[in-house]
């Protein structure tokens, strides 16, 4: 990662895991409850979400304010939530997470579950108080109700496991993931440009780069899970295939994958390029679709 | 249950039903997610929360609106997801509720979680977009979340389920259902104060009322799993004492829980009269008392 953008996300990511430890700690009194959901909240993770809403608002010239750091916990605090439920025995049963025993391992099932329960509570909870306008809180609330639940994150991954051990198509692919991990990665882009207060166009163009970026990540993850051992992502691989899962590489092949890949980069780097017309500063972006390439972990194009 | 009360519920009740399966349908293109959903919440059950808020709000002479409606309906999601994740199997693990399966029973355990996220995400997004001031919506948002969440039900459940097999005091077993059941019934009757325009003195001694039938409430469900049969519950009865539950006559004997109950009742029943000096119609109220009473199911006292 480049120094500017390295320089930009180190502040603000530590706002952010002090205001996620913080909301935690003010508002749950009950001891293994806090435990384990400061457990998945600190079991790392690039936090790309809240980097991607932190930078497309600072891309428009906007500080990035104390607003925004908790717009991007209670974001996190979604993501880190739907994590803790995707492992569960019942779901994707998965023992290791970034690394570490995933939280039911460590906590049990039923606390894991309610952990879940309390962080996606919480999210709503941190917003309805945050230091923002009225209208922008209920805009926000209403946007991650909407990409989070069962219009889209939580029906990506009904979808999903349903999928499972059926041949899908690229479409119906590309429509599960859309939801899965699409949504919340759409909320993160247009919550960066509503604190920036844009424009309704504005806003339209950030929703199309946000599809762009959402099907990326997914089949860099895709392809990464075929070429990477455990000891670099963190967790299972080749799990996919044995879950039957249907991927990107399962179905293009890994060269067509990548090509997809290279494909959702170039239209999402189209649509910066067109938001630079409308004053938007290119440089972090671009810098942050690194992320979203396969050099990032030192793995071979 | 007396004619004005059967009067005045009843097509409030239509439209509670009505609002939520308008807006799942509206929103949860998912089949499957969407008739899980749908299940749990047409399982029926006496709607006693949205009943509360109802009739607090009308004995303030307040007409119950649609708005109204629509918190009653995020409010009654939000019981019905906590009901879906409790009868999980690594929580109570519960086949039976309301005399049908259980969720996961009819759709497997990874839908009836996702459900049950479905159904609390859905809550915020209902009330996000309820037909209530911007002021009233926040302040129903941050209030729900805050009962529901990890500092209320959520953290009820956690200490529910670590005080199995503990030996409680009653003071231990009234802070586990302080939480566990308390809150959201403090919800329904806060929010019925709040869409009434009610004064801050007023809302406080709204909270202590619903502090004393939540308790209420409490203590006559742990009476009718000791005095019922499966028949009349529609639910598996003695049930928590195989489960080493703690519970109210298990305390403190069958006649020392009634004597709890009535003082809870007579609690309540003094706090409803004191407010009825700040024009609260008692009427509705007083014939509300009595689904808290043994006599409702029929039940010798």
């Amino acid at each position: 990662m480049s120094e500017a953008l390295n320089q930009f996300k180190q502040p603000l990511l530590i706002q952010l895991e002090t205001e996620m430890k913080r909301y935690i700690e003010q508002h749950v009194q009950e001891k293994s409850l806090r435990e384990s959901m400061i457990y998945s909240l600190e079991a790392g993770g690039k936090r790309i979400r809240p980097l991607l809403l932190f930078v497309t608002m600072a891309s428009f010239k906007k500080e990035v304010d104390f607003g925004a750091v908790q717009v991007a916990s209670a974001l996190e605090m979604i993501h880190t939530y739907s994590l803790i439920h995707d492992d569960l025995p019942a779901m994707d049963d998965d023992d290791l997470r970034r690394g570490k025993p995933t939280n039911h391992k460590v906590y049990g099932e039923a606390l894991a579950i309610l952990a879940g329960d309390g962080l996606l509570t919480m999210a709503f909870q941190l917003l309805s108080q945050s230091q923002l306008a009225n209208d922008k809180k209920l805009l926000l609330i209403q946007l991650l109700a909407e990409t989070a639940g069962s219009s889209g994150m939580v029906a990506g991954q009904v979808a999903d496991i349903l999928g499972e051990g059926q041949s899908l198509s690229v479409e119906e692919l590309i429509a599960i993931h859309q939801r899965k991990t699409g949504e919340l990665i759409r909320f993160a882009v247009l919550a960066g440009g509503i604190l920036a207060d844009q424009s309704q166009q504005t806003i339209a163009d950030l929703a199309q780069l946000s599809t762009h970026l959402g099907l990326a990540f997914q089949i860099r993850d895709d392809i990464l899970d075929v070429i990477s051992d455990q000891s670099v992502l963190g967790k299972a691989t080749q799990k996919d295939e044995l879950a039957e899962k249907n991927t990107y590489p399962g179905l293009l092949g890994l060269a067509g994958a990548k090509a997809a890949l290279a494909s959702e980069m170039n239209q999402s780097r189209a649509i910066i390029r067109t938001l630079e017309k409308e004053q938007l500063d290119v440089t972090l972006f671009e810098e942050l679709l690194e992320l979203f390439s396969l050099e990032e972990k030192g793995v071979k194009k």
